[in-house]
């Protein structure tokens, strides 16, 4: 059992502001927007996987007669990785059901589907949620990973909501997890089971986002938390002029965190995954262009910086995204002796898996520092493919790098210094302290999960709009998940899923971002934007993110 | 050119409280206390060097009748590290200098001890200090870690104090730096040089520690800041239920700030080097310890957790510290064939220096990962010695701790699942937003810093006691720097510094550490103290160190 902190006492007192539509929840009624915004032309593969559910329309709400309403079941799980402000969907769910009728039930399942699957969940009350209001972690409930894939899986999920009677079951996830929840409300349907699936946006990396999903919750307090270390960082290498920081970001593939972050910083230089995809770079080209900038600074005399770094970098330079998918298709080809490859020597393990590569892939390879070869070969999932999370971009940067400039050295062409610190930001922005604005938000979609399960509504997205306005002008409604979905190969297959989106640049928070980089460069712009705080001014506790602030035309922040 | 974030701007309207005794300070008169708190009996060696300034006593202050005072022209330089407060030690020293008269003049020496050797300074004046003040980082003047130590640099420093016509000069830095002061000090004396050195406790390893300095400004801001971390890890943990995390902190050789955070987030395992070196434990059995662990929680279905490693720790291991001993030798005294080392193929060059090691370093070295293996072999100073704070002990603890947990599954002593991340909380500790602590310990020790140069003193340590009370109850005092000095081997050289302090097993705080963790071990008692408030309670905003609340008799916290 935890102990809580005295912060954490303050926070569990902590009442998040309601969006005004949302004060007066037992009087709304549903309006419901035929045509809706579905993401694109329709997929007609997708309509014929969600026969029940495909024809459903986004939903508003707005308010009518007092009524009463009768008591609702509804069950709650956490999918996949943290995010703060898990427990405000919770308190969000529990204050909203208790609003409706007080009779009302909230249960939730341990570890993850896997406490579906299994039929393990406890009863939520205000005495449990009392110590868990406002504070990070999945620690009420845990959280897993398993998906609920087979028909057993899918089964034994029946007979759980069956055997609760639940009106309702949300499932807060990312964009697996949520094209779990259209298939979970399919099948639901299909057996002619009343209990309604409703999604909420989780993620930390910002990637769930789409035209009714503004941002997905735990990513503004990922990103503080992160920038938190960076402006720190920031202000160390402005202090001691001695290294050159090279800091990797979570986030997956996408680069949303890296250029919320960059926003926040000024750093020296942000690398956007997506932008070298699009300006098809090779790692070469990216360590010229590092290298060019510590020359640059050099002759400023400046031979310290911060350099910000995508998690999914590698999956973006042409080559390695080549390579890597060579090599998941060699290894898992079992080729005569490749099935020894373990007992092999580091060196000649390289030099043997090399001689298998195409040229293109065995000239990237051999490029790559020996610690990446072998993490490369070595890291691999339980599907057998490269675990791309786990290999140390910041160091490779580094090494290679450091090896550029030695041979500029030797040119001539520069004289300055190159000492190096890695670092990577990433578990610990997952479950702490939920900011003011995700404690809010998650507060907020709680309470529309229930509007819709109310509602009788399944396979819809609880949705929040209008996030760049203060709380109370926040819109609510509810967006079905198969107009969130696509047709994407995952392991071979083609599947039908949620959507994930990567930075635009087009959009206007990167194209700010390219327009201000420049000075950023040689310049130390640097701002330090410090720890997140949860009292004093509006204008400094409910920031919100910056890239939010720049999509929103009306561009408006705290009023 | 840095650019100040919204909460930056917050806190530069910040008033740090004084000590009462200190808002009074043109009436306050020196009291010398004869015989003082000298560490121990005085060394005759250190006597024999400090011939000027060895007699000196410790000085507090009474207040008299307010009188006049001359301007004073006082110099300031940060040496070494950065850490939280530094820029209030400055406008502590400017708004003590502007009230005793404001004809004052204040200058920052840039860079570090460079600054004094080159004669370069900039004045401070109200409009700089304006943008700094409770600001991190050092960025206002730059730090470096240049010692004074030739004689052409100390006739360089005379003649730039004189040049100046500095009536003080004062020494932001750790231990080594104050040493620096000490001399510094002693040889202003001897050429009739009318500027006082005083020295001022800076660093957040804490380890510069004493009778009279009850802890060194940096040390709260950097456990609070890493604590953060910490405790959002634990909290992850227990979400997650999936990883062990094995996290290094920062602090040099002293377990201090590693104490300071077990002590604020209860981890299951927090490693205290100098325990380890007390109770003689092995590498090996340090890590049947952590396995031990791992066992006992697997036992009760935990196969995740927290465990605190001091960035120091090898240095403590008896078999590790006599192997850099003899690898620092065997590589200084370059062998024959040793020179070519770096040349050699690595597991060559491994199988190689091994045969040169002595029977029981031989069997040590070779217990390591080959990873480590290299770092002992290629990260070294300028003086060829082993970067010790490279080493990375969170990893080579995890791949040994691996090692030995696949040797009990195949027992079948053990079934639970072993999933490591390593991770590092250092470098974003030490120029982070200092604390309230700090910005007021840093703001008094400041004004002390003056009130000693304007008692005319010299070779003293700016010095507050009883810390543990509200600011207003703050003690004030100076104590001569050689009465913190003693003698100590620095590079095969007997030398007189100022002592460093590791963690007292003896004392309070670690007492109480001792007789809590055992039930940290497999009860989750995370804490999570979260992000620095610097708005809110008194209670939250003003924590002091808990190893400094452990240590005050009287246990008082905020009153």
């Amino acid at each position: 059992m935890r102990v809580l902190s005295s912060l954490e006492k303050l926070r569990l007192t902590f009442q998040p502001r309601l969006p005004s539509m949302l004060q007066a929840l037992e009087r709304l009624i549903p309006l419901f927007e035929p045509g809706g915004i579905a993401q694109g032309p329709l997929d007609h593969r997708i309509a014929h996987r969600f026969p029940q559910t495909i024809n459903q329309t986004p939903v508003s709400f707005v308010t009518g007669d007092a009524k009463t309403h009768k008591a609702l079941r509804v069950g709650v799980v956490f999918s996949g990785g943290q995010a703060a402000g898990g427990h405000n969907i919770i308190s969000g769910l529990y204050d909203a059901l208790m609003k409706l009728n007080p009779e009302s039930k909230l249960y939730g399942f341990l570890n993850g589907p896997n406490g579906i699957i299994n039929n393990q969940a406890k009863e939520i009350d205000a005495e449990i949620l009392k110590n868990y209001r406002n504070l990070g972690g999945f620690d009420l409930l845990g959280s897993g990973r398993t998906k609920i894939e087979t028909s057993e899986q899918f089964q034994a999920a029946l007979k759980t909501v069956h055997g609760l009677h639940l009106d309702g079951l949300v499932i807060v996830g990312g964009d697996d997890s949520n094209t779990n929840a259209a298939l979970l409300a399919e099948y639901f349907l299909l057996k002619n089971c009343q209990t309604r699936v409703i999604g909420t946006p989780k993620t930390i990396d910002g990637d769930l986002k789409n035209a009714s999903i503004e941002v997905s919750f735990g990513f503004d307090t990922a990103c503080k938390t992160f920038s938190q270390t960076i402006g720190s960082i920031l202000t160390d290498s402005l202090s001691a002029k001695k290294y050159y920081y090279f800091i990797k970001l979570m986030g997956r593939s996408a680069s949303h965190i890296t250029l919320e972050c960059a926003l926040k910083c000024h750093p020296n230089l942000a690398l956007i995954g997506e932008e070298i995809a699009a300006k098809n770079l090779s790692l070469k080209a990216i360590i010229q262009s590092i290298a060019d900038l510590i020359c640059a600074r050099a002759e400023k005399k400046k031979n310290y910086g911060v350099i910000l770094i995508p998690e999914g970098l590698v999956e973006f330079i042409p080559e390695i995204k080549f390579l890597i998918q060579e090599l998941n298709a060699l290894l898992a080809s079992a080729k005569p002796h490749l099935k020894e490859l373990d007992s092999l020597p580091k060196k000649e393990k390289i030099r043997y898996v090399a001689e298998w590569l195409t040229p293109p892939s065995k000239e990237c390879f051999l490029f790559l520092t020996e610690e990446i070869q072998l993490q490369l070969l070595m890291e691999r999932d339980p599907h057998g493919n490269v675990q791309v999370a786990k290999i140390e971009t910041e160091r490779l940067l580094i090494d290679l790098v450091k090896a550029e400039l030695a041979i500029r050295k030797k040119d001539g062409a520069y004289t300055g210094g190159f000492s190096a610190q890695p670092l990577f930001c990433g578990y610990e922005g997952r479950s702490c302290l939920p900011s003011n604005f995700d404690c809010q938000y998650c507060y907020a979609l709680g309470h529309v999960a229930v509007l819709l399960i109310h509602t009788k509504l399944t396979g819809y997205m609880s949705c929040i709009s209008d996030l760049h306005l203060p709380v109370e002008h926040w819109g609510i409604q509810g967006i079905p998940l198969t107009q969130m979905m696509g047709m994407e190969e995952r392991n071979g297959e083609l599947k039908s899923v949620v959507l994930k989106a990567l930075v635009d640049l087009t959009g206007k928070p990167f194209t700010f971002f390219a327009q201000e980089r420049k000075k950023w460069e040689t310049e130390d712009m640097y701002c330090d934007p410090g720890p997140i705080q949860f009292f004093g001014p509006l204008a400094e506790t409910d920031q919100i993110p910056l890239t939010l602030y720049h999509e929103s035309s009306k561009n408006l922040l705290i009023v």
